[in-house]
């Protein structure tokens, strides 16, 4: 292979694409993240790296909770738009139906096929971003998009992100088998 | 729809599947993470959370590095085997050809279309694992995989795992442009 040097600026490939959600000054306001990932398996811990000038940022400060709602392609659209403008100038919770989760008052997308509630527990203070880690005390889901109680991939159709070329792309063909796929390697 | 509640332990969807490489006890290794994000834009740097038992950890705590490398579905069964098995017991590294990043000495995979080294800038203590935080001092790509200096998504053909499925997922087709897509959604 011919090896270049690339822009530091570099990403895993590809990123999910979530709405994160919060309640800002009384009201409830989402945004689109792309920098998000499980960091803790027991309790079932989520965190979400979000530059410090968002407007999301005060209300999980004041709040102490978050959601994550997952999105199916068909909300990539409003999705997106809900990266494009801030809560600051637009009601975009007015773009959802709205539910609140029971366990920390943190607003839930109806329209998400997978809906998580989550409890601060920590704040990592980074040069340009925040990282809110919190607990999932709660998850919910479109019984539509499951199989046997759980999540179904091929059902829920979510998305994800590639940057710097900044394109959305489906989820493909299953691939294989984790934990099972590399059995026949030897080394 | 038909909400209903499902087990705390959910996810984003799809996660991102990468070879997190470290020198341990002096030799390289390598193991399969799915739960990495980046987290700050400027400087760039990049997060990714390891259960506290695997053999990786003790590597980049005494390294203060770390790479992310980010492998194609050929390498499928490959990564799949360093998710399975530890570095305790076998020479993963012995599956790849391995080259050391010029700036952090973190060990690198060849076969991997993009490769990044990483400084280590925190360890966040959580309760079943470390998320390792680092800076991204170098990344490299193969240059068949990239479009006009920059990684191609289509060539790079990288793939996802989600879980509880326990399932790897090709990048499906583009469905967008991101910033973009949402431009006609009024509110």
């Amino acid at each position: 292979m011919t090896k270049i040097t690339i822009d530091k600026n570099a990403f895993p490939y590809p990123m999910p694409m979530v709405l994160l959600g919060a309640m800002v000054d009384g009201r409830p306001n989402f945004m689109a993240v792309a920098w998000v990932t499980r960091v803790n398996y027991q309790p079932p811990m989520i965190a979400a790296a979000l530059g410090k000038s968002h407007y999301t940022n005060g209300g999980i400060h004041a709040s102490r909770a978050f959601s994550v709602n997952i999105p199916g392609v068909a909300l990539l659209e409003k999705t997106d738009y809900c990266g494009i403008v801030s809560g600051k100038k637009k009601d975009k919770a007015s773009l959802f139906s709205v539910t609140f989760g029971e366990k920390t008052g943190a607003p839930l997308i109806e329209e998400c096929p997978v809906q998580m509630e989550c409890k601060l527990t920590d704040i990592i203070d980074l040069p340009s971003n925040e990282l809110f880690v919190g607990e999932i005390v709660g998850a919910y889901a479109d019984a539509a998009c499951c199989s046997e109680g759980k999540p179904d991939m091929e059902k829920i159709r979510s998305f994800t992100l590639t940057m710097p070329d900044n394109r959305y792309w489906e989820v493909g063909r299953c691939a294989g088998k984790a934990w099972n796929a590399g059995k026949k390697i030897k080394c």
